[in-house]
């Protein structure tokens, strides 16, 4: 028999599912849960800690909960791989690459990895899972330095991030996104599972060393039906500045 | 005429909106820009130095220019108005309100804006434009206690925010947004002039004061033809602990 602070637990990431208690909003005191679920506050405190432990809610103690994040929402505070993400949300990542080859970097890749035109650069394309569901389409360009470590790793890893720093020391430090929304093509809704024409949520990202070397370019495409992302964020130092400026 | 030196930042901007250079990327150095067009360096500098103002590209003195955000491309990296972004953008925002009223608080907008079920909120649809095209509509949802200053703004404002500023000295310090993608239903059609089904951006923000206090939350649908968004973001200062914790 399941625990009641678990049951509970449980149906509190359900109602965040749900939107009940949407990212920003606040659960209620624990004496209001303790009292709509009819046990002590020490069972609530529980099952509050174990959403807290998921990064689910905010840490602060006796003050009304913030939602952090729903558990489909991948936040952009920092940056994070895809299996630290999952893994932050209590799901489990998974991945798989579909096809890897070298080709001549374009004029494109050659600006956005700041190496020469014609270098041979590796094309990984992965589907990478939750809880064994595909989510996400990593059509992916690694500079020519680091293509070697990423060539040999298993098709199957289900953190690229984590085995090149465990193999290489490699640290991804800096990551640029741009997001849109993008309707599924033939080979997305292939690969994903899903209609064509369904909806997308494209980033496309340049991670960076600590040193701001690129190391590697993607086009990635989030099936919108299961991910959403999440950005906090507050205005500058200069907020009083912004009566002349803004 | 049109000096040299706005013909070279016209066709660098131009660069930048077809995504030759893409957001985190650099700029080839000034050197080589002064050999490509032909002209000094003090003119690619004059070229350079409006692009900064405008800021499409970092600052750093010397180095190559990184490519900070594409004019269509909203940047998360601090909370900015509509208004404020379009203006840092080079552009001129519009708004038009559609219809405001109040309507009793639903659990859903108490929950958000903490206040009590069924106080009167203000409930307004603003579409908003860059340059005169629509490519935003907001459905806000303003907490009681500012709606009355809300209520009185006119309906052409092009800054909400500035203009609360101005009048009530409040200052939006802190936003939480959930992005994701939908498809425009009948209204966002209308409205944002644009086909059924077309692709928006949907954020779905709380926005609060700098002491925590929600003062509106909004579904923003941008169309996804014009507007990106762009994330800048790093990793924690626990990267070493990554190798355990993720």
């Amino acid at each position: 028999m399941t625990a009641r602070h678990e049951q509970i637990a449980d149906e509190l990431r359900r109602a965040i599912d749900r939107e009940e208690y949407t990212v920003g909003s606040r659960l209620p005191a624990e004496t209001e849960l303790a009292a709509h679920y009819g046990v002590s506050r020490g069972t609530i405190r529980q099952a509050v800690a174990a959403l807290t432990a998921e990064g689910l809610i905010g840490s602060r103690q006796g003050a009304r909960r913030v939602v952090l994040a729903g558990r489909r929402s991948q936040s952009f505070a920092e940056l994070r791989s895809f299996a630290q993400w999952a893994r932050a949300m209590g799901r489990e990542a998974t991945g798989r690459v579909i096809a890897q080859d070298y080709r001549p970097a374009t004029a494109h890749d050659a600006v956005r990895l700041q190496l020469l035109e014609r270098t041979p650069v590796l094309h990984v394309l992965r589907v990478r899972g939750l809880d064994g569901e595909p989510v996400l389409l990593e059509r992916t360009v690694y500079a020519d330095w680091i293509s070697p470590a990423v060539e040999t790793i298993e098709p199957d890893c289900p953190s690229v991030t984590q085995r090149l720093y465990d193999d290489t020391g490699l640290v991804f430090a800096y990551g640029e996104h741009v997001i849109d929304a993008v309707a599924a093509g033939a080979q997305d809704a292939e690969l994903l599972g899903i209609r064509r024409t369904s909806l997308l949520l494209r980033v496309r990202r340049v991670t960076t060393t600590r040193e701001g070397r690129p190391v590697e370019w993607s086009d990635d495409r989030y099936r919108s039906d299961a991910v959403s992302f999440s950005v906090h964020n507050s205005t500058g130092n200069n907020a009083l500045a912004r009566n002349t400026a803004g």
